[in-house]
């Protein structure tokens, strides 16, 4: 009966918010298609919704605790033996948000729920193993929402562009990311891959307030500027990768980000999505439920100091 | 300019709040003392404040601001050179509240900020090793707020209680302990050292509510009930611990946690003072500002699709 309640009560909430502000499947709009083409993705549309941000702003704290739900039944249940956890991939050019997502949108779930990996250059001992070896051990274990902010596809988007590896061994890691997201989705992960589509001209405008903010000079980097310089070659890199590896299990998703708050909300409902799909029951405990409460009982009257 | 009125601002606003609220300084009264008695500590009490739950929970939300800007502070410092971090170890029977720590007060921060470890039984690997081999990877990187769950203090706490270590190994790890933290201290990690301190019939309710409530059985295990027979035990193993580990590097902090409002409270307010105590200006960009101006706006044209 208890549990019954609370699932009610929970999908009742969610159905509620969504079909206020959704006037359309945005998981469904924002997900790659065969012939996608980057170049008519504008970065400034928000599919799926004819909201102001004053209402985005509002969706976006209106389904925190929805998440936040979801994912404390995700950890529930992997405490019951579930396999279950999400990835999701965050990948774009610089200061296209994917820092505000991780803080606004993943901030806001419990902190044993998010598995945060933060991908960088790599180090000398990274780049003397395969690609993928500094990847898999920050694959989610069950019960974890994880996030890549970067991932393993900076080995075939910044490397392509800039030649680090040579034509034919970016070319084997396209196959390679494959047969790893397939074995890690085989073995419980439901696998979002992001995209955060941003223009060079708001781009600009963000590097630039970068720069009049004494606040925020630790963020800018003499790079930024110099990679607006590959700007087409990145986006080359983006629509081939994305071609290559866009598949059943480990989808890709175009998220225009011109506007924070959408790309914000539409993420947060993806995967609130994706976490729906799972059907998310509480697990019972594993233990006999009245014999607990007697031994729990029968310790009732202890006091300390004695 | 830009930089002293962001920090003047930024301090008036801890000031007044805590001028508010706390009447002592918090730290200062929970920090243990040459002496103490674990048993002379009330749970139910309430030092440094007569603030009521209501006031309490808004001091809390009040502070979650200044604690995310110290902490966004720290990591920026860290980019520019600095080695300094927190660690937080959070020790504490069942239920007595570590989690909603967690929960209401680091998961403020952002996740980026926020180095989260959970120890829970040692696997047969760990055991294999000495037990700090498993502790140091988790140690906080610069600019990061790290928290334990649990510690190295379970290889002395509940492996005294139930002598899963005979007594001459277990006084060996008291030495390696204080040895272990005193490099930490000194390679820029300011550790704070946090026993939540319940009483058994708070834990009896809390425990007996989460039977009675079947979203909550998760959290609940057997060995909960059984550990209830060894409170004296547990209280005299904490009591050896801290007494051979409060040092001036690592200091120990009793925090009374009967009212779960209090000791989220008091910890916050006990991290926020660490953090102003390291007088975190916000670090200069490693670039020089014209110029990045100048090279940054040659690209301002910049379009794509071109």
């Amino acid at each position: 009966m208890g549990q019954v309640a609370v699932d009610q009560a929970y999908t009742n909430e969610v159905t509620d918010t969504g079909e206020k502000f959704w006037r359309k499947d945005v998981a469904d709009l924002l997900r790659v298609r065969e012939g996608f083409q980057l170049s008519e993705i504008d970065p400034d549309s928000l599919p799926g919704t004819h909201a102001s941000k004053a209402e985005g702003h509002a969706e976006l704290l209106r389904s925190e605790q929805p998440l936040r739900e979801l994912q404390e039944r995700l950890l529930a249940r992997s405490w019951a033996g579930s396999r279950d956890r999400v990835l999701v991939v965050l990948q774009a050019m610089d200061a296209a948000g994917k820092g505000g997502v991780v803080n606004h949108v993943f901030g806001e779930i419990e902190p044993y729920g998010l598995g945060l990996a933060a991908f960088k250059a790599p180090t000398a001992e990274e780049r003397a193993h395969d690609f993928l070896w500094r990847v898999e051990p920050k694959v989610p274990v069950p019960g974890v929402i994880g996030v890549f902010d970067r991932s393993h596809y900076e080995d075939v988007l910044v490397q392509r562009v800039h030649q680090f590896a040579p034509p034919e061994e970016i070319e084997r890691r396209y196959g390679a990311i494959n047969e790893f997201e397939k074995r890690m989705s085989d073995d419980g992960v439901h696998i979002i891959k992001i995209m955060m589509h941003i223009s060079p001209e708001e781009q600009y405008r963000r590097l630039s307030s970068r720069l009049d903010e004494p606040t925020k000079h630790w963020k800018y980097s003499e790079s930024d500027a110099n990679e607006r310089g590959f700007w087409a070659q990145h986006m080359e890199a983006f629509q081939i990768a994305i071609e290559r590896t866009h598949t059943a299990h480990a989808p890709w998703y175009i998220v225009p980000a011109n506007s924070k708050w959408y790309a914000r909300v539409a993420i947060q409902r993806i995967v609130i999505q994706k976490l729906e799909q799972l059907g998310l029951t509480w697990p019972p405990g594993d233990f006999d439920l009245e014999a607990e409460r007697a031994r729990l009982d029968a310790t009732s009257g202890l006091t300390w100091p004695a």
